[in-house]
């Protein structure tokens, strides 16, 4: 999709002017749901999620025939730090990994049956070390968001974003700390899996990254972004919001995507309310952002790969639950007495 | 698959001799995972998942192509105590429901790639009202075993037993109290929607039945089922049984399912192994039965269908715990550093 915005201003002003869902079809979604062979909500969860669904794409018999899923890679200055447990070129092997169709995100996609594109942020120019100033320039910022923005195919009917950077469960951490208040020990996690050592690096490092942009992050939520997030967190922040210009239903991955959501929340009050969290990742502050953001994960595998895995997890259960909707029959059809 | 049973006690004894999973499979498999392209662990439960399918089928990079869904339907004596917010006339509208391919069943079976079969047991014969006497005969007993035995294709590479039968959460809760202790008022729910006034029958109707069939009762798992349970709910442990006899993993349903599971372990320690637990329905006592039975609960979506609607949720979890598992590269194959 073409990009509509230039400056860190312009995109706020998009996030003002958010496309609301279709209360009628939310209204015919429901009156369906009514008279489907079931009793009266025995369907749980699922029955939420179809008329959600229907709502935000307008048509009370949904169908999900077209979802997809972008992995953002990006490298950040911080991994120069020693926070994650593998080193940065791992962000490019994996790169690769995800074109050649071998990583995790790559058999979920194919299981569930979504596109998979890879989209690789300049990743031979990582974002600065956000402990000495903001990881990007205003420019760097734009151009990030505009890339995840780019990437959303309007003929989608669900997207998910998920991400790859070596490095980044610490920036997304500085991020929820700017955003909902705390220290880098609140939420600093294990990530790919540092040790007590490493935990403790972490924690130090975000504080640093929040002592050293205290002037520019006051109040600011997309300066948040600029100063302590990275390429891919951006994009993934300029994608969930083309998606909702669209009408285009998201579901969340883990922390790293959830923090890339908490930026738009904090800017803009329902910006997030096209998205479902797909599921609780086992790194330890990602429900606890959740729970900030007021958003209940549909999953809890205790899984922690990001990639967008947790999300795609979740389409397979919107698709049951779509199927259920749009397909079954009324009790008038089936000749069924509705108790 | 020929039923190898004429009674009871021959059931029995398939029951002590079941196969069990293939141990080398299981240590491939578990070396397979480490040298996928993700950080230890972190696919959470998929990984565990992947590996003890992996031990069932005997295949280290096993495939899940030919899942099978049954919905058993019986009818219960015991539905003319007025226990169920549904006529029972509903349990034959449904089986045409089921074939004619309208229920939440049939939609979660298309999209998770299961053939859907169904197995009407002598609907125009409901079982004996429990709170008189034994719901069966011994040969109705068995033959409902047999049916659900006879019902599973050895070709399938995982099996899910779904129900359908007007009362027959009363019969399930009235197994639970037999099996695990309790009166009708621990193991009674809401069913498909019964009020307050219906609940504190179905418990009445549960404490009649374990009196007056208490005899039979004591100690005896298969007297358990056949005295208080129902014909679905009997093809349901025998379809169990016969696919732990091909190595065919079983995904569990709901309340109604795991009360036949039930059976079989209180009957033959190990007799579960083969079988995950979908989910945690909203019925209320069903989460208990699990923890009775040592098993975690993969979902819980607030559902309460039956039909195997739970199950088959489960299955989408599955097919993607195995598509990693089979279909990632290894960090040589991908050439990425592994920390």
């Amino acid at each position: 999709m073409p990009v509509p915005f230039t400056t860190l201003a312009d995109f706020a002003g998009r996030l003002a002017d958010l496309p609301a869902p279709d209360t009628g079809a939310i209204a015919a979604a429901e009156a369906r749901n009514g008279q489907l062979t079931k009793p009266p909500g025995a369907l749980g969860r699922l029955e939420e999620l179809a008329i959600w669904y229907a709502g935000w794409r307008g048509d009370p018999r949904p169908s999900l025939e077209a979802p997809q899923i972008v992995v953002f890679a990006g490298n950040h200055g911080i991994a120069a730090r020693g926070v994650s447990a593998f080193p940065a070129d791992v962000t490019v092997q994996m790169v690769a990994n995800f074109e050649a169709g071998g990583a995790a995100i790559n058999q979920l996609a194919r299981a569930y049956g979504a596109t998979m594109g890879v989209v690789a942020l300049e990743l031979d120019q990582p974002t600065a070390d956000f402990t000495a100033g903001p990881a990007m320039s205003e420019a760097e910022a734009v151009a990030a968001l505009g890339a995840g923005w780019e990437a959303v195919d309007p003929a989608a009917d669900l997207f998910i974003a998920g991400e790859m950077g070596i490095a980044n469960t610490t920036a997304a951490a500085a991020i929820a700390a700017a955003l909902c208040g705390g220290r880098g020990v609140d939420w600093a996690g294990r990530g790919t899996g540092v040790d007590a050592a490493g935990l403790e690096l972490k924690a130090a490092v975000i504080d640093a990254g929040l002592a050293a942009n205290a002037g520019a992050l006051a109040g600011q939520p997309l300066e948040v972004l600029r100063c302590l997030g990275g390429r891919e967190i951006a994009a993934i922040a300029g994608a969930i919001a083309a998606a909702r210009s669209h009408r285009i239903p998201v579901i969340l991955d883990g922390f790293i995507a959830t923090s890339a959501a908490a930026v738009l929340h904090a800017a803009a009050p329902g910006a997030l309310d096209h998205a479902l969290a797909g599921h609780r990742s086992a790194e330890s502050a990602h429900g606890r952002l959740l729970d900030h953001l007021g958003l209940s994960p549909l999953l809890d595998l205790d899984m922690r790969l990001g990639e967008g895995t947790g999300a795609a997890m979740a389409l397979g259960v919107l698709r049951g639950a779509v199927a259920c909707h749009s397909g079954m029959a009324t009790f008038a059809e089936a000749g069924v007495s509705d108790g």
